[in-house]
């Protein structure tokens, strides 16, 4: 790819002053565990002693996938559609989060087979009506690939432009794990049994027919260790635009809240195409989809939730943003021994 | 003891229904994992298809402990009454999460050793200044074991009349995590050295140090294994208060989240002196206190964060409850499939 994505070095002259901040606060040393490390990132990402998390915004990339139709997913295709509508009038899930944690919202056609019209809320992006099915060929051209990355990169700029400083990534797409599947196993060195799983919940038969449709797949496209190889591949153009957003958004100084396991697919391109990005990026749970902590050990991250959770639409990163703020709030807002009057150790 | 504690059973019929409304939202089912069983719990406790969280309390009870003098902690005993100034000033951890999320905060002086005078935000409780040294006796009487049991239920009882829906606990006390160590050891089947660790950090001489203390007082007291006996021989003032908060926060149906290991050491004496208090505990996460997971499997809890946390003053609660508000505002306000339109399962 002609593309070129210059992501900002941490500062790491900054974080001796950051963890001394964190030291005089009135705590233990270390006993705020994860939210002491979730703090040192977000400053050391800001550059600043004083982080903020100013218009903080999900961002959900919907696309179908060809393969749906060959029976990869428990739930038929319209289901994609149906559920970005159900988006735009704040019925799912994540609307429900994101209005509870204060998250704006923003909904990306990336290639939803449904044609939504002027529609309010709906950022449109959309490159085809789905992919095409990679059990028969490439789900998509590498041009498309290409765009749908820029197309991501793009919108996150404007986010970061609008005054976002923190974005949760999440995904609509009926049949996108069996894309994430294939695009895990290209990029980790992970059999492919050890990355597929049931997604929105097939029963024994419905799973035995999605790994033999996936081993169809590999069997005709191979294993592509290249990045963007994979995802013309195997898809999806929401993770296509997905893996943009990310690198857009550390170019952009974001911290960026990962979901699940297909968020996390994205990542793994993105990660690919610019290893730095992976300073950016906060991981904020522990999917029950079988292959994300696969993927989470393969990027060496910790995630601060395990809940169970294999919804999508980036339900996890809304979840986690609390602790997000947490953290930051105990490094601005927290009185040190010092100002508290309080004594050390004895 | 005489007092009773008449603790509503929950209404299992009602749990069908609540589970039938989870299946119809928008979503895979059991796609919220853990969330899931918070919303039915939630609905069980309140008797309702939807049930509200209305004023938010975390309710922090502070005491001083007459064994911090011989070393069991790694800080000097005026930090127990220097950090309830660091509350009232709105300088502590506590503090900042309670803002964040919208909890009101309640300070109680279970007993430190401290002269407060007329200050606002205090509500003062004081059963003496600080227990006695449990190395060399009892640490407190039978009498002050059941006054503070009664306070604590009374301070719920107030809170529940004045509207709140939901408790969130905390506690405060340089030396705590030892008497939290012995009531475990008395409580739950398990060795002295699977349930006591490094508090607020001790250094390995300073382990080695509450280590040998610890023994002597078990020498000294035995292994009594009735929880009142168990109170009155290890302490604290604030852990039979927390004791008490929960007994009385159950018998008016309020959700209590659970935080550490001094919280589920006052759990461990509620639950045995009335096992139902357990289905009104949310527990908020698995401290790094060696102890702690022991507690919790005592209890057959799983928690719902594991952040490496160890600072008590109901840090933990308090992180827990945004998961809490999730699981709620899903059961109240996301759409169903028919009302959503969109599909079921293929």
């Amino acid at each position: 790819m002609q593309m070129e994505f210059s992501i900002p070095a941490l500062d790491d002259a900054l974080a001796e002053e950051i963890k001394q901040k964190i030291r005089q606060k009135t705590k233990p040393p270390g006993s705020l565990g994860m939210l002491e490390q979730l703090a040192l990132q977000a400053a050391l990402i800001q550059g600043t002693l004083a982080p903020s998390l100013e218009h903080p915004q999900m961002l959900v990339f919907a696309s179908d996938h060809g393969a749906a139709a060959a029976g990869v997913s428990a739930y038929p295709q319209e289901v994609t559609w149906q559920m970005v509508a159900n988006f735009l009038a704040g019925g799912a899930a994540i609307n429900v989060f994101a209005r509870r944690f204060g998250l704006g919202l923003t909904v990306v056609d990336a290639g939803v087979a449904h044609d939504f019209g002027a529609v309010a809320g709906l950022t449109g992006a959309k490159l085809a009506h789905g992919t095409a099915s990679f059990i028969d060929g490439p789900a998509m051209s590498r041009r498309q690939c290409e765009s749908a990355i820029a197309q991501g990169r793009a919108i996150a700029h404007r986010l970061a432009a609008s005054g976002c400083r923190v974005v949760g990534l999440g995904e609509m797409g009926i049949g996108n794990t069996a894309s994430a599947s294939l695009l895990t196993h290209c990029l980790v060195e992970a059999p492919l049994d050890e990355v597929i799983g049931r997604g929105t919940g097939l029963d024994d038969v419905g799973f035995a027919r999605k790994r033999a449709l996936l081993e169809r797949a590999l069997a005709r496209g191979g294993r592509p260790r290249e990045a963007l190889d994979a995802i013309t591949e195997y898809g999806g153009f929401e993770i296509a635009m997905l893996a943009g957003a990310m690198l857009g958004a550390a170019e952009r100084r974001l911290l960026i809240l990962i979901d699940g396991f297909i968020v996390t697919a994205a990542l793994l391109a993105a990660h690919a195409i610019a290893p730095a990005v992976l300073d950016y990026c906060v991981f904020s749970h522990c999917s029950a989809e079988a292959g994300h902590a696969r993927q989470l050990a393969h990027l060496g991250a910790s995630p601060l939730l395990q809940l169970g959770l294999r919804l999508g639409e980036g339900t996890g990163a809304a979840l986690a943003f609390p602790l997000l703020q947490a953290a930051v709030d105990f490094l601005n807002d927290m009185a040190s021994f010092q100002q508290a009057g309080v004594s050390g150790r004895a």
